[in-house]
């Protein structure tokens, strides 16, 4: 049975807060969608509703066994008023890897596409137009019913919220100081790293916390069984420029696998870079940085995009990249990624999606 | 600053649910205690209140990053009436330890064990007299500040709702079949194990459905770390009881710091049987039942108090214990335990708590 999306605007718009100083994450649009799920009728009742509060019984088992999965992606307001998005169908695709870990019924690929445009489109006007400055979309999905037996939920509620966001290097690209993170753990083999689950960012909390009272941004997950290899930074993805070579762990099951990174290694390909996906011990990292062979280092994610690294510090070394500085491959990576968000560069890759109607301009 | 209890009676009370046919979970009483916090005020406006459901902005930050930890004890009704917790303080004590893992402020603990108790108190009624059954008390803390970036919350709700439950031996105590897990892992060192948090029970659903279509009602689990040692048994600790003496897997930072393990170690130790808390390798628990040294296994928790394991299905080997009867100390450990919570055996501990006031009797 085909789902329809039934539509109901707001009759009292929000002011719109002022979009040089936005923050992250803060604001919210207008309007937001939502559905339904039970086993009698599956995901249901999908519509697009005033922004508005949740009412959950306080049994709901998200509140207690934390069976909640989301995604983030971002739309961007090209210079002709194009608003664009970027390869939005690999968020829906991940969401549904993060269903079927947590035990979440999977959802219509498709169809939610189709309704984060619709909403997308409803919401332009909220899509801010100063450079690096989006749109941030959050599709989530959390466990509903009143019970407090160990098991999976059978009912569901998936919403997708927006939320306009400023630019995350407002103050020009710096380079971020790395703790390597030898006491805490992000995930492990057999856990849910690769599932974009809640549990996974309120167990990286504590050390978030640790490395910034020693004066870093960020931390360095090393892999759960050794705690030798290199898993992630913070919430983004990993990446050595080393000799030439472009080097990124592996997707081995605990480590999410970011559409960011995905289209570095697609770019880096492309214009005949070397890249390898696989294991990476701190310990070669270490050495290529003594030999004077680490070049760059750079983390990759939706918020930030490329987001330089410029010290490492690993049980007390204190591992120095590119002098502190934006590495040229890094800024390459990030203009070109950026370009194509925001139309400026072509997209020979079919990357972004339009979601808006615009007449025929430029 | 002394925080003052303010209580709220509802002005209809809910029909009772059948108490003979209560199930776990499921049926919830007239009140709730909550509490709020915020980073001026700290835990603030503590109350008993009609049982309502919640109200949270979309954004909040439980949905998204399953900052949430919880408790789960039980009131018990003695046949003279008296209403008795087992234990409580230790409760709190873990809720603390919880809190600290996943950021979360602590609570004054004495404070609320004192709320705790004055709500079963004015849920006297609640507490259901069929033997096995209990009154479940679950507290439960979540993050609820509206905002998308990654870090810990600096607004939550602290809640205390209640559930009648049934006897989790209705029909008798019957051994359970275990299918010893060596895919997907609870817990890691470094990770969030010993904390009773959200997210490691949503991680641990997808192991449960797949020993389910198995066959087996639970997992046994293994380390995250090389998979060989042995950690809990479903949201359980568990024991053996190989040539006379006991042993249960140490508290390593992955496995809960269970109450009823706890008071199992103590009884144990009390009746002069050897008990060993130690790292245990699945193959050495697979050597003794080849020598016929397994004598019995147990799994504690709250719910079921003591669950006799019958089998263990490790990489195909069926392991038949005490031939799938229950153990003779696993069933003395479950009458004593059990007697001291119903107060029909001295507590000769101290453990239990008397909530109400009774006019003198017996
Ligand atoms: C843990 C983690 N790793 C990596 C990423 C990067 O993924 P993406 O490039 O799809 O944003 C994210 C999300 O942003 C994340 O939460
Ligand atoms: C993961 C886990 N292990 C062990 C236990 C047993 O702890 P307790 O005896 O305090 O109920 C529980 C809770 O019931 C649990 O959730």
């Amino acid at each position: 049975m085909a789902l329809q999306l039934d539509v109901v605007l707001t009759k009292q718009k929000k002011e719109k807060p002022d979009f040089g100083r936005l923050g992250f994450g803060q604001h919210f649009t207008d309007h937001m969608f939502i559905m339904d799920y039970n086993p009698e009728k599956g995901w249901y009742d999908p519509r697009i509703v005033p922004y508005a509060p949740v009412t959950l019984d306080p049994a709901a088992m998200v509140f207690h066994y934390g069976q909640a999965v989301f995604e983030g992606l971002k739309a961007y307001r090209t210079k002709d008023n194009r608003i664009l998005l970027f390869r939005p169908e690999k968020n829906m695709q991940r969401m549904n890897i993060s269903n079927d870990r947590m035990s979440i019924p999977p959802v219509d690929e498709a169809f939610l596409l189709d309704a984060l445009k619709k909403l997308v489109e409803i919401e332009q006007d909220w899509v801010p137009t100063a450079p690096g400055t989006s749109l941030y979309i959050r599709p989530f999905i959390f466990s509903t019913e009143p019970y407090l037996g160990v098991r999976a939920s059978q009912t569901y509620k998936l919403l997708i919220i927006l939320s306009p966001v400023g630019a995350y290097y407002a103050g020009g690209m710096t380079p971020v100081k790395i703790h390597v993170e030898n006491k805490f753990v992000r995930a492990v083999r057999g856990g849910t790293g690769n599932a974009k689950t809640a549990g996974n960012y309120a167990a990286s909390l504590k050390a978030q916390n640790e490395a910034k009272d020693l004066g870093y941004e960020q931390v360095l997950w090393m892999d759960g069984v050794e705690g030798k290899y290199i898993e992630e930074v913070g919430a983004m993805n990993v990446f050595f420029k080393i000799k030439g070579e472009v080097w990124t762990p592996a997707l081995n099951g605990s480590i999410l696998d970011g559409v960011t990174r995905n289209s570095v290694i697609h770019l880096l390909r492309d214009w005949g870079i070397p890249v390898q996906e696989k294991r990476i011990a701190m310990e070669e990292i270490y050495q290529a940085h003594l030999n004077g062979e680490l070049e760059e280092a750079f983390g990759t994610g939706t918020a930030a995009v490329i987001s330089p690294i410029g010290e490492l510090n690993w049980n007390g070394n204190q591992l120095c990249i590119h002098e502190k500085s934006v590495g040229e491959l890094t800024m390459k990576l990030y203009e070109t990624l950026t370009g194509i968000q925001y139309g400026e560069v072509e997209d020979k890759y079919g990357w972004t999606v339009q979601v808006n109607e615009t007449v025929a301009s430029s």
